[in-house]
């Protein structure tokens, strides 16, 4: 069981308001799907992302296929089971961590695994699949289309995504197209296994490549377009800065079926998200809100910062020692409404890890205040004004 | 506001039932009291500590003085609002941090502060007080007995400690005996500034020092007794066995006035509680059910270890990669109801702290259930059959 409709457009950009079906629960959007990598959101209880508004979160097919390995999620009963979340999950293909981190580019920073920072782990790309070295015991693992799409399924995510090459900004444009045309080929055999596996609770969602180019961009949207997927994902290298990045997110979603699902890989900036929305982006997700917590930084609207220049407050700074106002008083987090600027900062100097599982509930939890904040616009016609709540001080 | 009274007492042994009283609420004893060293019980949201039915936390006059200073935590309106937790604290008075370390003994593996492990840090030692270099900038640090009462009654927690030299087992009688003496000056320093500084809603506990040396606890014992606290909390050196622990425990608790509260500091091994409950001891502290769940141990009873000589089991083996069962099939914590071994195991491996946190809040519950069946058992005169189902295979 998967659907997805719109049941609301904005008038001023392609902004939308859904609402994705599955058989775990609907996910109102646009919404943010909070990465719990290794089958857990990094520090924080399962229970507290429930109450702090979450509708969904993202398990990595990498990660899980290596440790535990697939099979023994789905003999423990799937990954609902495992993680004691019952609402929808989503599961990316392993593409964007095998060759983000094979290619050695700026993309290197995989998500949940520093470990292997600086090093190439792929060891060889075939027209069959990947091979690369795990960065558990260093062993060659293989993986293919056909079994990244087996390994989701044994997961049980709700949302699944076919293996890509992802590919990183500093490729050429012969290399990007002749990637993008090999990820088109991975897709329908992905969508092929998926047929064939698929107990159609699931929906498969196709990745949409092509680097900057934009002629890339159309031709891979256009192949998902024609494919009976049920989504879309956007991946691949958004290039070089940001206004790059706006440029990649916009022309791509106006290529894209309209009547489909749009997630956007990896991003999270509040106003990337705003960006997203207003291109017609439904979903995003990013390790941001529970990484930065992990350093301290707990966010908040522009004009709570002291700081205007970035898009949260530091509670390592000496400045909050001695505050003892919540983090924000207009969250209704448990972290707000139970501690101080004081405590949390006190916990950091104390190297205590539960300042990084507090920030992350205030993270997750505003980050669902933002999407809230973005429906409620959207649904009277004032995007902009939530934009400028949030963004500007 | 703080009461102490004995409701039941055993007939077998000197073991008995009691109930404090605290202007944050009742302690029923016998009672495991948690630490909360850094004003955090380590990886564990206070609401999951609060739920896990623990009744009292502990925190450390040594660590909250140096961070974030008891000044601050007073100005933040105390340790109680600063941690979220509205039940009992009782504080240390620093002095088992101090001397554990300075002489460098084999208590030298100090709570909480790992760092400072092989390092003397005791700079100077003389009737005034204790110089001592801080563990977190180098600076040095005075503490004097009425420093130590101002301190904890900043703090604000209910029931303090007066401050003592802590002797290790290594130094001769000679060494513990002029120590004990001096311990017997400080806690009556101690006594005056609690007099002079406190507003009546503390109780302040004195310390039974003498090492090994049944001459030595007796002559603590009775200055104790003779004085006005309002409980002892048997410290110092207990020896270097089971046994000897076994002894100076017992012969120590037969030297107290019975009608007043007795803690014995930093015990916490299930076979250890149940000698010190049929000794008469009231509470118990223990970093050990936080610190061994961070090292993938999860406490069970007797007959569900596998391996019979320890008193917990290790998640952390390969033998519980596939074990979808709950830590505990007894248990009714958060953990057991909603995770399974499996789970907990494939955390440890992906390296997630939430492994940590997830044992951390069985590990509460199963030494809150602890005294819970040592209260029951207590009340209906089967202590010794509760001992038997924990700790008999």
């Amino acid at each position: 069981m998967f659907s997805f409709s719109v049941t609301a457009k904005d008038h001023d950009s392609r902004a939308r308001l859904g609402r994705i079906v599955t058989s775990h629960g609907i996910v109102d959007t646009p919404a943010f799907i909070f990465c719990a990598t290794n089958a857990a959101v990094k520090g924080v209880t399962i229970d507290h992302v429930k109450a702090a508004g979450s509708q969904i979160i993202l398990s990595n097919t990498y990660h899980l296929m290596l440790q535990p390995g697939s099979d023994i999620v789905r003999d423990g009963g799937g990954l609902h089971r495992l993680i004691g979340w019952d609402g929808p999950i989503f599961t990316d293909s392993g593409g964007f961590q095998i060759f983000s981190l094979g290619h050695g580019g700026v993309e290197a920073e995989i998500k949940g695994s520093k470990q292997l920072s600086g090093k190439r782990s792929l060891l060889k790309l075939t027209e069959e699949g990947a091979c690369f070295r795990s960065y558990i015991d260093g062993t060659r693992v293989s993986l293919t289309p056909e079994l990244a799409i087996k390994i989701q399924i044994d997961l049980g995510a709700d949302i699944i995504v076919s293996l890509d090459e992802c590919t990183p900004y500093h490729v050429n444009k012969l290399y990007t197209a002749n990637s993008m045309e090999k990820s088109k080929r991975w897709a329908t055999r992905s969508l092929n296994t998926f047929r064939q596996l698929g107990n159609g609770e699931q929906a498969l969602l196709a990745v949409i490549q092509g680097g900057v180019y934009q002629d890339l961009r159309q031709e891979s949207a256009q192949f998902a377009n024609d494919s009976d997927f049920q989504g879309f994902a956007i991946g691949g290298s958004l290039g070089k800065t940001k206004d790059e990045m706006y440029r990649v997110v916009d022309i791509t979603t106006q290529m894209l079926d309209r009547s489909k699902y749009v997630h956007l890989l990896g991003i999270g900036g509040i106003d990337d998200i705003f960006h997203g929305v207003q291109c017609g982006v439904d979903t995003f997700d990013c390790v941001t809100p529970t990484r930065i917590a992990r350093h301290g930084a707990a966010i908040v609207k522009a004009r709570e910062k002291p700081d205007r220049s970035k898009g949260y407050i530091d509670l390592g700074h000496a400045r909050y020692s001695r505050d003892f106002s919540s983090i924000s008083n207009e969250c209704d987090c448990y972290t707000c409404r139970n501690f101080s600027r004081a405590y949390i900062h006190h916990l950091i100097k104390a190297r205590e890890v539960l300042s990084g599982t507090l920030i992350s509930i205030h993270n997750i939890r505003m980050m669902n205040r933002l999407m809230e904040d973005i429906r409620e616009g959207l649904a009277h016609g004032s995007l902009e004004e939530v934009r400028r709540q949030w963004c500007e001080p």
